[in-house]
């Protein structure tokens, strides 16, 4: 009985196991569904190991190349990324690093073997200890890390590995020059793999992330509006919550943008983008949208707040509050068409004119509200007496200010949205000239 | 003189050069001044790098592993990291990558082997497709991501070099034996020289990052509310403008978090840090504080749209807005407190309490608002006709509303404010559980 319990015990955990890889295997193939370029990725990635595993395999080329073909293995398993600005920007870096390591390194040896063996490992010691200091620390200056810190390394991997093992190896300019050549091979058919089948363009997906959270951001903002200011109705639906908190996504995807934009210059022009497309414009646009998005944060953070506004006061603004809303959604949409279509818009000026005046009207019907608290206030007066009227009317006036709050909040913030659409309209003015 | 001119030329766009390269240094130079700990991370690369190339130097070591001491350098260049939990991380990915790709290679070539010369190819080959794709989509779950991405890498690597290369290379489980042996002597210098010679801990970093963007905030908070509602002088000071807009950087600490976070799990205990702190805490509190900051931000925002309070307005609020702000900065500054200590603070609660009242009490004072504009009303309204003092009501409360507008919204966001800081409250009090 023992070993039956024992047994059991074992089939129950290695059925929860197999239950939860089941769960991942899921969730990841359904991942992969969502988006077919990963699957193809990794069969890119297959054919490339494939194609130069044949290195080895195909003796005229092992012939040529011997061990050192493993060089050109590491070159694709190493190079090769997602998109293929990130691949032709390490397959670049990675060339560079090498040629210039290289170089210095056996410019090293030959300094340091013309001083006598004993000296020789002190020489290269030393510049090798000063070198990697150095390339090192370069890695820590933003512009460099942005850009060549894959360079940087390689050619701190490089330099050691040559001037060191020159102490030990003879034919050391062979060796280097074997080591180019199946480095150069292997990104050459990394850049070919990643470029020619099913190309993902850094690019094209900063593009399509820009233009998809101007349309996140607007969809946000169409819902809070409709949410706050709507009828009834609708408001009690809570089906567009993931449309509502959409917001979310722009405010976090500053360090996604800024990659792409990085390696989007190293892209050759494809479709209607060219190879100095302006990348660093998008960032802005991000910077900008994510203004937008944390006033809509604070915004919805009022709307979901306790002290509610009064219905009353709420009708009254609606119209105007609702115009300005969608004045915005529609300059927001009509942004992301402009960006798509990479044309000049000739309505964003018309539209962003109307938001304006829309803004404006909300200002002044917000400066009309307390006309309407105190025309209800003056109706009720001639009845009373001059004392009990003077009470009234701050009873009357006190209320509608508690319940003010809320909507005056809201409508300034639409105000403050309405500045900072303009700011986006700046940014996306300046990427179309 | 064309000589002259041609020499001239050079002369000066080599001065250029060495004029913007003086400039870079220094920058660079500045940028390590700051932070000594980068000159010391580049000394301590080059020392790993020194004492693992005495496997060149030193003969004995170098007839042990002969060539394979390669494996040790490009060890060391590629997984020494900034920060320790980095440098463990990917020593840890290393070796479980390699050693797992190593054995399966190994049964693939054995198993491959049996099949025959013809058949060895194609079986070696239909294998590395199917476990290189799978591997490589593996990179894409999230989980793994952030965890395993170096070591799926390297999988794949080894995986791709034994298997292939065990076509032509005789003694593969030898050869697979040094080099793993190699790159275990290399990770273990790695790991001992990051955390022996002035360790970089990821987990320090991030709390000493979290409790930093809090002081940020808080100062923004304070010179923002000071700012605003402050005395003339004091808002004309243009100098505490790094101080207002620090809390850009709490906005933008997202991806540095995580990464912290991450890293900090792989770390021993150190100092009052031991193995499991709940590093994740951490990232939720910087959550909310930027859902904090980004509050700030609209509220920065409104400050500086152009429809100005009235000064009469500004200064009836002014007493009990710079109450809630200060009560908001003394919470977050306790917090930080609290962090560094690592203790539950007995001052929170009652501040949380003061604070929430002074909310409160904020509120009541907006509620009281109108009476002060009908307070002014009445006085003059006795001495005016009935028909006139309508009117002149009217009138007079009709300025205050807009001018009511700016003050209304930040005393509003102020309340949002007092919310979330609230849960920035929360997040630390489950850290401190």
């Amino acid at each position: 009985t023992l070993e039956r319990t024992v047994f059991g015990c074992m089939w129950g955990v290695t059925a929860g196991l197999a239950f939860k890889l089941c769960k991942f295997v899921k969730n990841a193939w359904e991942m992969g569904v969502n988006d077919p370029r990963k699957f193809i990725h990794c069969l890119k990635v297959g054919i490339a190991l494939s194609a130069v595993s044949l290195f080895y395999y195909w003796k005229p080329l092992y012939d040529g190349v011997g061990g050192n073909a493993m060089w050109a293995i590491m070159t694709v398993v190493v190079v090769f990324e997602f998109t293929a600005g990130a691949t032709i920007s390490k397959t670049v870096n990675r060339m560079c690093g090498t040629s210039l390591a290289g170089f210095l390194a056996i410019g090293v040896h030959w300094v340091a073997s013309r001083a006598g063996d004993q000296w020789e490992p002190v020489i290269v010691e030393v510049c090798l200890f000063l070198l990697v200091s150095a390339a090192t620390f370069s890695r820590f200056i933003p512009t460099i890390k942005a850009r060549f810190d894959y360079g940087c390394m390689i050619f701190i991997l490089t330099f050691c590995l040559v001037s060191v093992s020159g102490y030990r190896v003879d034919e050391l300019l062979e060796l280097a020059q074997y080591r180019m050549c199946t480095i150069i091979i292997g990104s050459i058919l990394c850049i070919i793999v990643s470029v020619i089948i099913c190309p993902v363009w850094a690019g094209v997906e900063l593009f399509v992330l820009v233009t998809g959270n101007l349309d996140k951001l607007a969809n946000s903002l169409q819902c809070c509006v409709a949410q706050y200011f709507g009828p009834e109705a609708e408001s009690n639906d809570e089906v567009p919550d993931t449309k509502l908190l959409g917001y979310k996504c722009v405010l976090s995807s500053k360090a996604t943008e800024e990659s792409l934009a990085n390696f989007g210059r190293w892209e050759p022009g494809h479709g209607r983008l060219n190879f100095c497309h302006p990348w660093r414009q998008y960032v802005k646009i991000g910077a900008s949208m994510r203004s937008c998005a944390s006033c809509l944060d604070a915004l919805i953070g009022c709307i979901n707040s306790d002290n509610q506004a009064s219905d009353d006061m709420k009708k009254s603004m609606r119209s105007i509050s609702m115009k300005v809303g969608s004045d915005c959604v529609s300059v927001i949409r009509e942004l992301a068409t402009t960006i798509r279509k990479m044309t000049k818009s000739s309505k964003v000026d018309l539209l962003v004119t109307e938001m304006n005046s829309a803004a404006q009207e909300l200002r002044s019907s917000l400066n009309s509200c307390p006309n309407l608290v105190n025309a209800r206030s003056h109706t009720t007066k001639p009845t009373q007496t001059e004392t009990a009227s003077s009470d009234d009317v701050a009873a009357k006036v006190e209320i509608p200010i508690m319940e003010i709050i809320q909507v005056v909040t809201v409508a300034s913030l639409l105000v403050e949205m309405v500045a900072r659409v303009e700011s986006i309209v700046e940014a996306v003015e300046e990427l179309s000239d």
